[in-house]
């Protein structure tokens, strides 16, 4: 697939996610096998102590392998995530978060990405989580 | 802890995450060790298929998880998420979501749950995903 | 598929495992979606404290899966382990271990159970982990 | 820690698990945050189709990850592994495998690791199987 493809398949189908546009959530980067996805600080999206809630960051995570998996896939395919695990391995203190997300493993069927979230404050990043997660590529079922 | 207690610590901690009243979630059930949570579809809260969004789920059946081992930790504890691993086994089609969680094994800090989000329509439940969710009780530190 | 096939399919598998018959584990019970495989405590199996090691721990409770997803496999099917998340909840401490896995959910491709295992000692069972499981089956390609 | 003592404590400790002696397991590299364990392939390791078992697989993974934060740790603390999530990404078909852990996170309770599973034949590596792991530092219980 061509780079202006597989950049076009994967942007369209973000736009077509409401919940992401719900959360102000950004498509930053997209490579072949690689996913950024994040989003600035907002209270709406906090937990019980104000720090952005552990489903935000679990969403930017589980989102960005599904696409650092789906770019690599064929035009005529969709994504489909099979199961992920996410370790939150800090608090989600910060004013922009983002979820990097890279190919581990491409098969027929199942493709394997992690996907590391950080919170990014006076221009630092700290590690907030960390997953790995198992996609399946559905073939002869374009997205859309 | 008196009935009384764990009721209100948890769905005073509920109440605190404004996450969770973004998405209209709703505190359905808490007994010792079982704790459901619910919300209805919203369009706003959907994947590029129209379905409600993973990352929806997701935080339904952590949420539900963190709060069936609470209800069991001391009074004057908090609990943390370590991790979660979640399958999703069908689609979020439905008109109401609810993840059913409950405890598998409290230790003295770490706490096992198991959430079953379901997807109800018709007056039938669907299972949509399961999860397995390792909980950290943090002593001396309540969640006030 | 009878019941005296998916029976024989199962404990011939499972006859061919070199490693189980190594590990002196036995097929216990098969039925439809249930599997249970267990071994005696042996001191050749244990870890650097003399209980059983986690990694035998591990083997029971992803066996014990596999075959309980296998035995709702069409019998033209192999059942191959795409992924597993195991919690250890307590030492492995007994005279027996035993996995009890069963069907959670049976999809065309991927199908999920949970196995829970037990370490018997003085005519109880404590529960020392449990697994949740994610099998693909393999169409048209018989295990052997 | 001194280089010294930590090579030493986790030496030891191996070298006190018979499981890994039953295996020809051996502890092939130790560093800060660090740590390779592998094995020659062996008949009785293997499973149905003569591979090497999942299980073994998965004992190299979690051993591995184990030591990689035992490194790190205290002196005077031991380790426990609460969970482990693991894919198998491809058969294990080689003459050694080698498992290869590192840390991704150090808490002050709960350590986060990454381990990878390798397939050695004519000369070459290949992935098959990636583990995320959670392990639990325990303060003043020495692994004597």
């Amino acid at each position: 697939m061509s780079q202006v493809n597989f950049k076009t398949k994967v942007s369209e189908s973000f736009e077509r996610q409401k919940f992401m546009k719900h959360l102000n959530a950004e498509l930053i980067l997209i490579e072949e096998g690689i996913c950024h996805i994040g989003l600035p600080y907002q209270k709406n999206l906090s937990q019980q102590h104000g720090f952005i809630h552990a489903g935000v960051i679990s969403t930017l995570a589980d989102n960005a392998a599904g696409y650092a998996a789906y770019s690599v896939m064929a035009e005529t395919s969709s994504v489909l995530t099979v199961e992920y695990k996410i370790n939150l391995v800090a608090p989600g203190i910060g004013d922009y978060f983002i979820a990097k997300a890279e190919l581990v493993k491409k098969g027929r069927n199942i493709t394997i990405c992690r996907s590391d979230v950080y919170a990014q404050k006076d221009g630092q990043e700290k590690l907030c989580a960390t997953a790995q997660c198992t996609l399946m590529e559905l073939h002869n079922q374009p997205d859309q």
